[in-house]
Order: structure tokens, then C-alpha cells, then sequence
């Protein structure tokens, strides 16, 4: 009897160590993919007539097996909480799961998993029922100088729907080979600004997120290099976008009142658009920015002299952020203390466990939120 | 002289006839897919390694071929304007075209392309930088009936953010295998609201696109059948997502400003939520309805007897309309003969030259909407 009960405690407790739940992220129905306990993810698709199909996954390839149908299944190592885009691999092609929902990054609409934290570490970024809800709106806007129609998507905060308060607004930017979506779909920004708001940790603000011009590989636009990558964006937000937003929305339109942040090329755009344009912006903020500073480079003359004065900076600038994961190398440490030790007042932010993710990018944003249009 | 400037003009209007563009709903910068002034599309995908790659379109297959780098291309015949779902078999597998936009529709993320009509037709649907636009905002609101967040897409028309009115308000489904952003992102629905509204032909309204439950397969649901298919959607619809709406937005609240509408399998739950239900909408809309009536069928039965008293029937609802394309086979023409057999007020239109497809469904949205809210 002993023997029997041990037996199924094993039994019991391995099946809850394994237990899969369909992610998140999935389409409606789909079972796979699936994730355990551990942040095992596993995979499965129908491929019969397939040679060889893989799923490759936070810079891994994991090998799927086929059984007698032509299903092919297999099961990633524990990966790191947080969302991941994942391509399936068939005879060799990136292909998309058709049992996943897809998001654009990577230059084109590619499968992403959750692999999901613990509910209260997560409550920051997931939908409460308790808290009002702002409202995430898609835009179309003609643009003059692209002659194109252009997505804008602008979150309002729960109450701007029933009153008459104007409020201060961030533009918020994606990373290279993402586009507007990104902050929305990968990013759950809606939920953090709500959760943040209702706390009282954050004043209700308005989001703007718009295309970079940046959502492809480097160069692949005739003439563009690295040193220009993105930069068509600036006129178009600096002319175009913001005139749009304070026209169309009950905002504030000072520098008081405008930031500015982005992740990773974002982050660079961030800091081109403006630390030139200080008349403009009064708060800023880079997420893993693609900020990288050559060991000699002078402060004092980077952004047409924006650090050269460091006592009018510190004035005109409120809340200079910079943050990126403790698993990557895009040197926000170090160009923070470079900051430093010329006098600017800048905060240097460190995701602990995250790397060059969306993940290290909720909790950036979930920092910075609470420190701008407060003075 | 004159047989060399013959040669050019035939060879000039056999380029201007093969002119190839990339298609709209191409990611940004991508070429391919392409379509020529005939409609011809050509696909390219990068496949070193696939042995046999075709492209699935309009209910053919067709061949690409293998080019000494592994680059596989490929073109249709002429495809029938509009926008198709399709898929690359990459060594029989489906999967989604890199280069493209994906869509939720077929019950998963999917590619699609826009087979461009003339400028001057596809205006109604085609964004005019000349009128003034509205909005589509995605909202999340909790479900207290499914226990889980639910995502709402609502039109809202441009005069709506400055102004104190109250709307009408149509409820507009989506088919099987769609959710809620089909209408905004496969149907044009802002563009072809915003046009109607500003030329004067509509009055301005609100439309709400919730997802009507029916986003997979028939029966993939336990329990579910083809008779109660989707039919989890109507108590939240008349309990959560109705009054969910009129708590939020600026909403006329009475059956006479709330309307129904929806394609295909949204067709079939208009009928079963609006006839049903007739103290709560007064105008109802079938584009391809999936209502299929048998012989012999008892009209005056069907629907809790919605149909039993014309006189009734016909000073209760404003407007009963259905349409379908002339290429397709849904019965709409012959459900609205029967209608009219029994003195029901009803209008069939008939879609020239399109199948179960989108664009019968933007043309079917655009015959419609003049026609509510107005008495």
C-alpha cells in the first residue's frame, strides 16, 4: 500500500511539474504550443510530407520528432519568462506556427510565445479587472511629405474618454523591424500605463506610437546607411506626427509636457530627435538604446553640444532614463556614467535576468513612467 | 523608321501591360508580391533547401520555380480583383509568405493580397486624404460571463472626438475563422465608413466589431455543434458587449439607433441574435449570410416566428438586407424571394463578379449602411 501511494505521489507530483498550459499567445482552440511549469515550450505542427523540421527559439534550435500521422512535436529546454518570437523550421524554411498568433518584428509577421512569470510579478503588464481601462486607438493620417496614408496608434488613459482635461503625451518608439504595433501587441503597454495610472504612481498621459520608418534591415533602402538608418522619421514626427496628436487630441503642447522614449533603435532615434530639439522635449528615456559611444569619444560635442553645459541641461531636461537588461551589452552603464562624470543628472536603469527582449523593455517602460510630467 | 517605332510601341505596351507593383499589403520595403495591370500576381520566397514550392490562391495551386541561388518564383493567371487569403507549400506544408502581411482568417494567422480594382472604383473604400477620418480603437474590457479579457475593435466617426452628440450604433460581425479585426483590416471598414458619412449618403455612427466566438472549425469546441456554433457569443453580446458600449462611449441607447450586421457566419448570427430580439435592434444586414433554407421551409416559423406577422414585422424592423456575390451560391436571393412571398419587407443585392469574399462583403457594407438609422 506504501509502495502504491509513493508511487502515485511521484506520479502526482511529476505531473505537476509538467503540466502544460496552451501559451498566451496562441490563436483561439490551439493546445500547442504549450508551456510547463519550468518554461518548457513545446512545439507541434502537421507536416507529412517535411524531411526535417525544427523550432528555433531564443537563439536555439530544437529538433521535432514526427510520429505516424506527419505530426511533428518537440520541447524547448526551460527558456526565460518574458515574450520570444519563434520561427518553425521546415525542410530548412522560417516558416510561421499556424497554431500561434503572429506579431510583427524581425522585418516580418513571425510566431511569438509568453512564457509567462508569476501572476503577481506579471501584474504590472497583464489586464486587471479592478482598474479603469484607457484605450489604445489606430489612427490613419495622410502624410505630406511621404504623399502616403500613415498608422498611428494612440493610447488614451481611462478617463480622457469622459472628460475635458488636456494632458501631456510620450512618444513612445519600437525597435528596428518592428513597427507601431510593437508597444501594444509585444509590449502590453496598455496594461502598464493602466495599472501604473490607477496606482497613482504614474499622472494619466497620453502614448503615441508611430512607424520609425526603421521596421527592415539595415541599408535596405536606397541610400540609407547605418549613420542615416531611421532618420526619414524625424521631420515626419517633428512636422507631421506631433501637429497631428495636438490637433486631434486634447494635449498639452509644451515641452513641459512632451517625452520621448524608445527600445533599441528607438532608443537612438530618441536621443537624435531630442537632445537636438530640447525646445521640444523636457523628458526622455532609452530602452537597451542603440546608443553606442566609442571609448574617447567627448561628451561635451555628441548631439550638437547637448552635454556641453551641463547646469542648463540638468535644468532643461527633467528626467533623463536609461535602461536595458543585465544580459545584453548595449552599454546604457557605461554611457550613464560617462553622463556623470560630466555633471548631467541621468538615471541608469538594469533589468535583472533580460536580455535584448521585450521583457527588459515592459520593465524599462514600467521605470520611467512614474518620473515624467512631474515637477 | 516606322517598323523600329512600331516595335517600341508594342514593346512600350507590353511593358506598361506587364508593369509589375508590389502589392499593398506587402511588409514595408518588400517587392514581391507583385501584380500586373492584368491582376497577375508573381511570389517569391528564398527556399534553398525545399524541393517543391507552390503558391495557393483563389482555389488554385501554382508552381514556382527554382532559380541556382534556391530563390523560388512563381505567377498566377489573372485573379479576380479584391483582397485573397493565400498560402506558400513549401514541401506541402502551408505557410506564410515572408514578405507579407498577415491576417487573421482560414482560422489562423495567414497571408494576404490586396488584387487591386481601378482607382475610381475601389474608391469607396480607399482612404481620401480629402475627408475627415475617424477612428478605430481597440478597447479590453472583462468578461464576467467567458472569466477573461475580451477585445472589442469600435469605429468611432471623426466628428465624434470633438463633439458632446450621441450615436447610433451598428454591431458589425465577422465570418468563420475571422475575429474582430477582420472588418478593420480585411474590409476597409474606417475607409468606407469615413467615405459614406463625409459624401453625406450615411449618418455618422459608431460600430462595434467584437469577436462573434466562431474563429475556428466547426466542432472544436466541446460540445459544439453546427446548430449552436458561436452561439457562447449571443449573451455576451446582449449582456456584456452592449451595455459594455453604452457605459462607454457617447451612445444612443434604444432599438431604433442600434442595428446588426455581419458576413457569412456573422450573417447567420445576425439573423439568430436580431430576429430574436426585436425589442433591442431595428435594422439587420446579411452579406453572405450563412442562412441556408431548406425546401419546404415554413418562414413563418423560423426565428421564434419573427416572420408571422408581415405588417408587424414590417413597421418593427426599418430595413432587413442581404447580399451575396453572383459567384457564389448562399442563397440570400432566395431567402428574400420567400420573404417576399410573405409580404416581408426585405432587399437583395447582388455583388457583380465576386465569390465569399471580401470584397463582396466591403460592397455589401457600402449598400447598407445608407440605408440605417434614417426614418
Amino acid at each position: 500500500m506504501k509502495k502504491i501511494l509513493t508511487l502515485t505521489l511521484a506520479l502526482a507530483a511529476s505531473m505537476v511539474a509538467f503540466a502544460q498550459t496552451p501559451a498566451s499567445t496562441n490563436v483561439p482552440t490551439k493546445e500547442y504550443p504549450c508551456v510547463d511549469a519550468e518554461g518548457r515550450a513545446t512545439f507541434q505542427i502537421a507536416a507529412p510530407t517535411a524531411t526535417d523540421v525544427q523550432v528555433d527559439i531564443c537563439n536555439k534550435k530544437y529538433p521535432l520528432t514526427k510520429d505516424e500521422k506527419g505530426v511533428w512535436t518537440g520541447t524547448t529546454d526551460p527558456l526565460v519568462v518574458g515574450f520570444h518570437y519563434y520561427a518553425l523550421l521546415v525542410d530548412g524554411v522560417r516558416v510561421n506556427d499556424p497554431n500561434s498568433e503572429t506579431f510583427y518584428g524581425c522585418s516580418q509577421q513571425t510566431s511569438g510565445i509568453e512564457i509567462p512569470e508569476k501572476p503577481e510579478v506579471a501584474a504590472y503588464y497583464t489586464f486587471n479587472p479592478a482598474v479603469p481601462h484607457g484605450q489604445v486607438r489606430e489612427c490613419q493620417y495622410w502624410s505630406e511629405i511621404e504623399k502616403a496614408v500613415r498608422t498611428c496608434y494612440v493610447y488614451t488613459p481611462a478617463e480622457y474618454e469622459k472628460g475635458k482635461k488636456k494632458y501631456p503625451v510620450l512618444y513612445l518608439q519600437h525597435g528596428m523591424g518592428e513597427d507601431e504595433r510593437g508597444w501594444h501587441e509585444q509590449g502590453h503597454m496598455a496594461n502598464i500605463l493602466d495599472n501604473s495610472i490607477a496606482a497613482g504612481k504614474s499622472v494619466p498621459m497620453i502614448v503615441v506610437m508611430d512607424y520609425g520608418n526603421c521596421g527592415y534591415g539595415f541599408g535596405a533602402k536606397k541610400g540609407e546607411t547605418m549613420q542615416n538608418f531611421g532618420a526619414s522619421f524625424y521631420p515626419l514626427l517633428l512636422n507631421e506626427i506631433i501637429p497631428y496628436i495636438e490637433k486631434t487630441f486634447r494635449v498639452k503642447a509644451d515641452r513641459e509636457n512632451r517625452a520621448m522614449a524608445g527600445l533599441s533603435w528607438g532608443g537612438h532615434q530618441t536621443f537624435d530627435v531630442a537632445l537636438t530639439n530640447l525646445d521640444k522635449f523636457a523628458w526622455m528615456g532609452t530602452f537597451s538604446g542603440a546608443i553606442f559611444n566609442m571609448p574617447g569619444t567627448d561628451f561635451k560635442t555628441l548631439y550638437d553640444g547637448a552635454f556641453a553645459d551641463a547646469a542648463k541641461f540638468n535644468k532643461q531636461v527633467h528626467y533623463l532614463f536609461m535602461g536595458m537588461g543585465s544580459e545584453e551589452n548595449f552599454g546604457a552603464d557605461r554611457f550613464v556614467k560617462s553622463l556623470h562624470e560630466i555633471g548631467i543628472d541621468a538615471t541608469y536603469y538594469e533589468s535583472p535576468g533580460t536580455a535584448h527582449e521585450w521583457l527588459t523593455w515592459r520593465r524599462c517602460l514600467n521605470e520611467f513612467i512614474p518620473h515624467i510630467f512631474k515637477k
